[in-house]
């Protein structure tokens, strides 16, 4: 596939990213930080589409807390391209309104929705998938979903059931779940048709904007009344005004359950398999491991800091850049300074970092959110 | 006692307390810190004796890394008795220095032997224990030392056998034994008639100029040489090129074991009960400790910050000035920031901080000790 094909990346990039606090902030949110090498997410995530479109063809949708940052870390894209949502409205909203506005760019446009913050090991193989996601979204209704092949039974993600083969290396979708129990999960791994939602769509604008006429219709008749005016004065102001009367629901549960709950065949959702490296660095924890996947440390311990000093120690990851670090008797530890915070928990609770997030939003310290 | 008796407070302060590193530096070892209240240790221990002796009959003992902090720290005492060891020798030579220039001052001077860095919650019995002790070191050729009533099988003290009991409440020393094995540090509390040897000793300085010439001849008449010069211009140098060569002691061993050695009648020596709650302050986990005792913190916690917000978290020790401190599942941590390095240990190692100094020495990474 050429640039020249009718592929346009939407990211989205609207999310707060809070289990990465004390790092992530809401102006310098997950993907504006460089967790993985010297780019930043969002950086990292245009990058690897890069060679699949130019950079005119890019949308992100973001907010205004971020939009400014992001300007800055992504020049060669149209600013007029990187929307701010007045209020955060979910992805159904956010994808919905580049598919009104792409579809009056270009009625056959494909649309790729990506998230702003996840890894990918394997660049080549991602863009190979996505060339062969966009072929099928090219054609008729279809819709594509990416969808990872399940290493451990994980709680926190949505699964996807995979049915009859189809072309291209792709499956008919049968059924879209919400985030499974530990049991439940157990069973769909075990099962092998199952995959994990990624996150990432392809589908034509045409497609998109007739699925949510269908399935969302107030929604899309004031996604389609903000994109009349897109280029013209009187977008900021129609964007602020009608963007927040917008239902606040996912793509997912507003689109791609009721659809596939018309059957394998009628739903023409199609799942492509990802076998690229996917991660999304849900935590610290995770991102601890993606690096120790790549770098086997002494003893374990991953230590960002000016130097370091070891005792007894195995499996901290301790983000502390400039500083000497001392670790003595302790185990599995993760500890992230800042300049005006500093987190101490374990590999096992970090996943629960959110929580001070939202005693901070409460107690309205909004110097440290 | 009133302020026109014989008694002179010699402190000393040339240690570096590389327990409290990173706190601790070789330029602001631990007495120059404030571990405990407004007040640094060194301030501390002066300001509990004011009452006991004017600001001109303090002497203290420390190195050139410290003198210019502590004259800053305590700009009331003379300057010229503010004197900088050369080189580090051990208490021996460094009490016997102030031993010869009181003689030749004031041949009656009760020299009071006093570390820097410690802590005591009743001053007031503090002052009455050792106005007792300045009774009995004044006459003869007494020699006193204040010892603590074990309340634990402590390893890291040396300990004071006493025998039978004296005039004013102290008891005639029958040996001093150096730190202990476990076994014998519980066999030494069980049988009751045992001391801490807390490293404040009593005797005049006739007494210890004596006592060094009989067991310790060379060094006693190198400190008299330098002595003999103080006030004159050749102090400085004199002091520099004579006392590294003095030996490398401490007074305990110097002095009082030989004199011991000499039988409970014979070797004069008093041990005086010091029950004014002492702490030595040890260790990060001691400072922990000691805070408890006076603060019952949420759970345990004891948090230097900006603000906390605790979960799931226990027993854990964190010195983070300015920061929001964040601890979740985690218990019985130590943790503890600096500008430049950051400690992160468990209550129960704490004791091994000074492995990070010396790893630190060893490298030369000398910004950092």
């Amino acid at each position: 596939m050429a640039k020249n094909s009718n592929f346009y990346p939407v990211i989205l990039a609207g999310g707060r990213g809070t289990r990465f606090w004390p790092l992530s902030r809401k102006k310098r949110a997950k993907q504006l930080l460089a967790l993985d090498g010297k780019q930043t997410m969002i950086q990292q995530t245009v990058a690897r589409l890069l060679p699949l479109a130019a950079p005119k063809r890019f949308w992100i949708i973001t907010n205004e807390d971020l939009r400014s940052a992001i300007l800055k870390q992504l020049p060669r894209l149209p600013k007029a391209q990187v929307l701010p949502e007045p209020v955060g409205r979910n992805t159904a909203p956010a994808i919905g309104l580049a598919a009104f506005l792409l579809s009056r760019e270009n009625p056959d446009a494909v649309i790729g929705m990506f998230p702003s913050d996840h890894v990918i090991a394997d660049e080549k193989g991602y863009r190979a998938t996505i060339e062969r996601g966009v072929e099928i979204a090219a054609s008729g209704e279809n819709i594509v979903v990416l969808g990872i092949r399940p290493n451990r039974a994980e709680t926190g993600y949505g699964y996807i059931e995979a049915g009859s083969i189809a072309d291209g290396g792709a499956y008919r979708v049968r059924r879209f779940t919400e985030k499974p129990d530990a049991e439940k999960a157990a069973a769909f791994v075990a099962a092998g048709n199952y995959f994990w939602n990624s996150g990432m769509f392809l589908w034509s604008a045409r497609t998109l904007v007739n699925a949510l006429r269908e399935h969302l219709p107030r929604t899309a008749s004031l996604l389609e009344e903000i994109s009349a005016v897109f280029g013209t004065g009187k977008f900021a102001p129609t964007f602020r005004k009608l963007y927040p009367k917008c239902e606040n629901i996912s793509i997912d549960y507003a689109v791609l359950e009721p659809r596939s709950a018309k059957g394998e065949q009628a739903g023409k959702i199609f799942c492509l398999p990802a076998d690229f490296g996917w991660n999304d660095l849900g935590s610290w924890t995770a991102l601890h491991e993606h690096h120790m996947g790549k770098s086997s440390q002494a003893a374990g311990n991953l230590i960002h800091g000016a130097g370091v000093f070891a005792l007894n120690s195995s499996g901290n990851y301790v983000h502390a850049p400039g500083k000497f670090v001392a670790v003595i008797g302790v185990n599995d530890l993760v500890v992230v300074e800042t300049d005006d915070a500093l987190l101490i928990t374990t590999r096992q609770q970090a996943q629960d970092v959110g929580k001070v997030v939202r005693y901070l939003d409460e107690k309205k310290l909004h110097k440290l959110t």
